[in-house]
């Protein structure tokens, strides 16, 4: 494969800080839309742009056989902020190749992974092999929670989004490097809640004693939603929840993880945070949780303040697995939140964005094709695997046109995604449009494959 | 009285954002080093300055007769920072008459209860009728938890700080505006901790359920150092603690308060964060107490941001009363909370400052003078009462020489100390230096009043 030409697709995304949460990065937003659009075009596909709450979305298709089968490809091209800025080695910005490795925000999540798709279906036009159809949806929002593809996905699965298959790649292989096709998605609640106690700070010498503490009622909220052994306290949370079957439970077992490589991945200092009787595989991809991403309230800059403050505020988040519904438990964390709260408190509850869970189908015979694609490229037999993560377009798109999603990870679990440092593996990326090339074209054709269908031709 | 003259240096005075937790303002607080200067010597005391760890405090003297008693006079320079700027009505640092109230950052903590004694002494000096001695010490790190002064009291309790009498007015008047005269001070324990769990933030999807949180990790801590009733859960804590007599609670009877005053003084929506089963004034005065000062981790901005955080960490004050000892409370802490952090976490604690506890010694006959002249200043009988706060210095001195502090505070306790739009009535302002022209003038020289000397004169 010629090298150099994904590299400088790859490099130039990757120079684009389309930060979609920050409203001083608008006009990357626009350039990383420009450059889809060009790469696009170029190839020959139709492009137009959806709008959406905050960012419009770029779909692109190329239709070269109306009675051929059609793959929707899903991604993103906007990042996380690149901060903490001090702990980077290099630029954020300013793609850098150390041990062929690409180190960039967004390397990993997602424009790297975008790009194997771009450059697989690049490759197939090139050697004139393209004969499915192809439809892009790479999304700009997917970073503040993804809060219109929702919508876009009810609106257009009858017509623009219509497809046969979803292809994504938005998730990771395993930690000892084996492909891996992702079997499902967890769901999420995010949620915000803000505690007050009075409309300011007080002494805490005066009112020592006398004043409710926000944030000794926060912690105390907290502490009563998950216990130390990981459990969830929210009454009826886990009603719904569909224990994995033997098949996914083998599976997994497949895609065995050590308590010492996952802390090598996370850089952590120990495993922790789930229920202690689960499987790790098991807490990561069939168990929900919770966890707090942030949390603040009254001094926090260097040295002492001795005041009571008025106000704590925690975001949490909620992952959640088939069949829980996000709507259902984000009703009954309010419900439970409030019954915590002290007559000498107020309390506001905030919903910031919510995913459904996803189950793929993984019985159907185009995941034996994608197999067989990823054994050839990789060398290894590909394990099927759980995500921990949410991708809300998948299960809305999926169930309106009841058609598979194939979700194939190209990351690595320790590339740092969302963190400092981010990176690729070069030998996964190239490695991965081997693959892509290899399954758009082994795709059955009426009941053939491409290959097939080509050799039939001559 | 002529008032103009008292307002104008008070004014003045609050005109210098004498900030010390902040080094921008240096300058400033060498203007109120040199405003104090000036003032002082203005009226014929000698001044030197005493180098403090951060800031220097004030010392002022002078001495009229060697054997008449000595008064020293307690106070501090130094005032918080006045953020958030924006919820003040009035600029923070151009003292604003209203009502009767002048409005500026430490209006009633500390410059305008400073301002009293210093007019007292300028009222009998310029009517030649100081017929005691009279010291002052007005430190510049108050508010950033009086780190020197207590090493200042044990240098100098033999000589510079060799006294008679402490009087202290950094305190306040009951919520129905009575004068008061405090019969003790809580201790302080200023500790921060810290909980990590990785070198850096983690996605939620991808490593929840196996990744621990130090923000809930810090939550369930928090939780089990006070219950939801007020009670401090450390092993050992309460051991110590000398329950108020019968005395003290006939006088805490009399200073009583209810939810509702406490409500208006604080903005509080309720009373909380003390022992339920104890009275309100017993929760201020007599009870330790524990408060989060400040806390914060991972993500805080605007919106959502889906990471595990890799740090959480709070501020924690404990308010301490007689006999328990700072060192000891914070060793019985610190024991407690390395117990409660699991192995997948790592743990920081940090001591800030700490302060003694206090109690006045009020069946000296000199509580009676100042009672005296209170009530014929403001029309009242004053109350005995306790006071929350820490005043390291008071506790050191008193028992270096083994002498009374009175502690006799002119502040309200709505006046939002620590908080925007502090301020000090006017009203308060002028009958404190009425009262304390009195007691000054009524300390007994030789088992004779001043007045009564003074009169033996003609």
């Amino acid at each position: 494969m010629n090298k150099q030409q994904p590299l400088n697709l790859l490099e130039t995304f990757l120079s684009i800080p389309s930060i979609s949460t920050d409203d001083a990065h608008l006009p990357d937003m626009q350039n990383a839309r420009d450059f889809l659009r060009d790469t696009f075009e170029s190839m020959g596909f139709t492009v137009r742009m959806l709008e959406g709450k905050r960012h419009p979305a770029v779909f692109a298709e190329k239709i070269v056989d109306t009675t051929a089968p059609t793959v929707l490809i899903y991604g993103h091209y906007d990042v996380q902020p690149a901060d903490p800025l001090e702990q980077w080695n290099t630029p954020a910005f300013e793609p850098t190749i150390l041990n062929n490795k690409i180190y960039a925000r967004g390397a990993t999540d997602n424009k790297g992974q975008v790009t194997i798709h771009i450059m697989a279906a690049k490759t197939l036009i090139e050697q004139d092999n393209l004969k499915i159809n192809l439809k892009f949806v790479i999304e700009g929002e997917e970073e503040i929670g993804s809060v219109s593809v929702e919508d876009l996905a009810q609106k257009y699965a009858k017509d623009l989004f219509k497809a046969d298959y979803i292809v994504v790649s938005d998730s990771e292989m395993t930690s000892d490097g084996k492909p891996a096709i992702d079997i499902g998605l967890r769901g999420l609640v995010y949620t915000e809640i803000v505690i007050e106690t009075a409309t300011q700070d007080l002494h805490s010498g005066q009112f020592g004693g006398v004043a409710e503490n926000p944030a000794i009622v926060l912690a105390h909220i907290i502490s009563k939603l998950k216990n130390e052994t990981g459990r969830i306290l929210i009454p009826g949370f886990y009603d719904d929840v569909i224990p994995p079957t033997d098949k996914e439970l083998q599976d997994y077992s497949l895609a065995q993880v050590t308590e010492k490589e996952l802390k090598h991945d996370g850089n952590m200092f120990g495993v922790g945070g789930g229920e202690i009787e689960y499987s790790l595989n098991e807490r990561r991809w069939s168990r929900p949780t919770l966890d707090v991403n942030g949390m603040v309230s009254g001094f926090t800059g260097e040295g002492s303040k001795t005041i009571i403050p008025a106000k704590a505020s925690a975001k949490i988040s909620i992952r959640l697995v088939p069949n829980q519904d996000p709507q259902k438990i984000y009703q009954l964390f309010e419900q439970f939140v409030r019954r915590l709260v002290p007559e000498s408190a107020k309390l506001t509850i905030m919903s910031h964005s919510h995913a459904y869970p996803y189950k793929a189908p993984t019985d159907h015979p185009i995941f034996e094709i994608m197999k067989s694609s990823l054994k050839k490229a990789f060398g290894f037999q590909p394990v099927f695997q759980g995500v921990g993560g949410s991708i809300g377009f998948i299960p809305v798109l999926a169930d309106a046109l009841k058609i598979p999603c194939i979700m194939v990870g190209f990351g690595r679990p320790d590339e740092n995604l969302h963190s400092p440092n981010e990176h690729f593996s070069l030998d996964n990326y190239y490695k991965g449009i081997e693959a892509m090339v290899d399954f758009y074209y082994q795709l059955p054709i009426n009941g053939h494959s491409g290959l097939a269908k080509a050799l039939s031709k001559h």
